[in-house]
């Protein structure tokens, strides 16, 4: 069997398999599509020792990237990488050279940055070798989160509005789940906003740090969803949104972080059935890759913060739509974004 | 399953899948090492609907290109290329013109050619979007297939005298099985060196010509193995040389221009055991590519033809080899082009 017949491809431009004994580098890069502009997506390690599949990672990985990017407006095209690793032993400089040259081949076809397993100075590795890296010191705003903690707070407040007309989290309850990078900057700004805050995470020094900073009520961390709270905000795992945790949510909007957070499509429609607002978590946790978009030095904070905040009006948009139509926001953030897909390709025709 | 667990993969450097939905291509190159040169190797088109793999085929026709350009001597490593697409319905200039762009995108790493299902006109439109073509008439001598007739019949003479010290074929009988472009090209030397020709060919007009101009007996194509002559030259399909033919075989050489002749190395043993002199298919044959490696345009076709002869002088050398050692022929032809490729490896890194 060849990618080709993949059940998870999806008309990928090209997907490449990069191997090099002296290194060790086993890496699969996977561009799905260049419409919009060159392949922006991270980089991720992971040994898949468990059995699990590299190639269908990379493959909706990729694919995720082009809607993510192009829903966010950005001139960029969707891709993901992969190194078959695993980043407790693996990891050595003449690896992510490798990789660095690996990526450089592509001639900008594809942008790279962190992902899972991959830390900036991994990446500062990466960059000796090629210039097609974003989301380091060198090349613009440094690490993304926090860019992507504030779109998603905007995007929570824009929910609110949305669903209650009011201006800002006064006197709300917010669950948020997972307290990395992310998730522990976005409970900063809903405290700060005025909501009270339930959180939950597996590192007991990191519940402890938002008790007492942020005054949060601690709870176990794979309770938060079913906690009674106004706005639930999953920042940790995949697949949070699933047929056991749903029917358990009291939230009246699930708005967060994390990547992939419904298991299936299903358990979009599910939350709708339940009368959840469920705001797209790839529209919504674009903030990092906004940040980490312009190739240069030197961007000023404060304007990426307002460029992020419009994460707030996409989904404005998109839930309004969604009213309209009778569908499921995540149904009409895809559409929206094969939208602004079809229309830059008419485009390309045009001008060809 | 990555391409990494497929078993033809042999630490290939780069495996890639190309999709584009608007000229319908779906093709794969794969690049199995460039130690000691840019990887050449030609690109075949085939629908594979008989259930065959793609992805093994150029797993295992780009391996087999780093040996034969190595063997060659050519400052060349070795590629392939794979459209999956019926060569009778499915070619399209927008088809090869985003083939030529995909090998461009490579800058340089891949070089292609003719191959099954792919003609010369078809090349020229992959040349229009890429400069790594060889073998079309704008970069070199053109059709190289009287460049490997010629080199399969230097090899044959060349076994004929390790075989019993004759200086030339005059007074033997050669079977030729194919009168393709090649096998007709290597039957005309063969006749104007003296010996007998017996002849079979599923086309029976490609057999009558050659019974008109060469007086060749003509036998059913299947069974010019088992014919009373003295070296066999396999010039159609592969997978000729197997448990059922081996043992018809009544030729003291075994020397013909068919790819991939021996259908497992098991069958190198038993031509072997035989006492059957096997001149390894993929050094006899590799005129082709010799003359089509340089990639400047007015080469002397006189100078070409002598340094084509040179695959005498190394099928000599493996065959002493292979006799002082007690191994097959190709065997020991493996071993040579290894060791060239070693040497490759080790000449780079002291460089590095």
């Amino acid at each position: 069997m060849t990618p080709f017949q993949h059940p998870s491809f999806d008309g990928h431009e090209r997907i490449c398999f990069f191997s090099e004994s002296k290194s060790g580098l086993r890496a699969i890069i996977a561009i799905h599509d260049t419409t919009l502009g060159p392949a922006l997506g991270g980089c991720r390690m992971w040994a898949y020792a468990d059995g699990g599949d590299p190639l269908d990672d990379v493959l909706r990985l990729s694919r995720g990237m082009t809607y993510k990017n192009a829903l966010a407006g950005l001139p960029l095209g969707g891709g993901k990488a992969v190194i078959v690793a695993d980043p407790a032993t693996d990891k050595s400089p003449a690896l992510f050279e490798a990789f660095g040259r690996a990526v450089d081949s592509l001639g900008g076809r594809y942008i790279t940055g962190e992902d899972v397993g991959v830390s900036d100075a991994d990446m500062e590795v990466v960059a000796r070798r090629t210039a097609h890296v974003r989301g380091i010191r060198a090349t613009g705003l440094g690490d993304p989160s926090p860019f992507t903690a504030w779109g998603v707070f905007c995007a929570m407040r824009a929910a609110v509005r949305y669903r209650w007309g009011k201006p800002s989290l006064e006197g709300l309850t917010v669950g948020v789940q997972g307290l990395g990078h992310v998730g522990s900057r976005l409970a900063a700004l809903v405290r700060a906003d005025g909501a009270r805050l339930i959180v939950g995470d597996i590192d007991a020094a990191k519940v402890e740090a938002a008790r007492r900073r942020l005054d949060a009520v601690i709870v176990a961390a794979d309770t938060v969803h079913a906690a009674d709270i106004d706005v639930f905000a999953p920042c940790a795992l995949g697949s949070g949104l699933n047929e056991s945790t749903i029917p358990e949510i009291r939230a009246a909007i699930v708005c967060g972080a994390a990547n992939n957070q419904l298991r299936t499509p299903a358990d979009g429609l599910a939350l709708a059935a339940r009368g959840i607002l469920y705001a797209p978590d790839y529209l919504v946790n674009a903030g990092g890759v906004i940040a980490i978009a312009p190739d240069r030095p030197g961007i000023d904070a404060d304007a990426m913060k307002n460029r992020v905040a419009r994460i707030g009006d996409t989904l404005t948009a998109v839930l309004r739509r969604a009213e309209a139509e009778g569908a499921s926001p995540e149904q009409v953030a895809d559409r929206l974004a094969e939208e602004r897909i079809a229309a830059g390709r008419d485009a390309l025709l045009r001008s060809a």
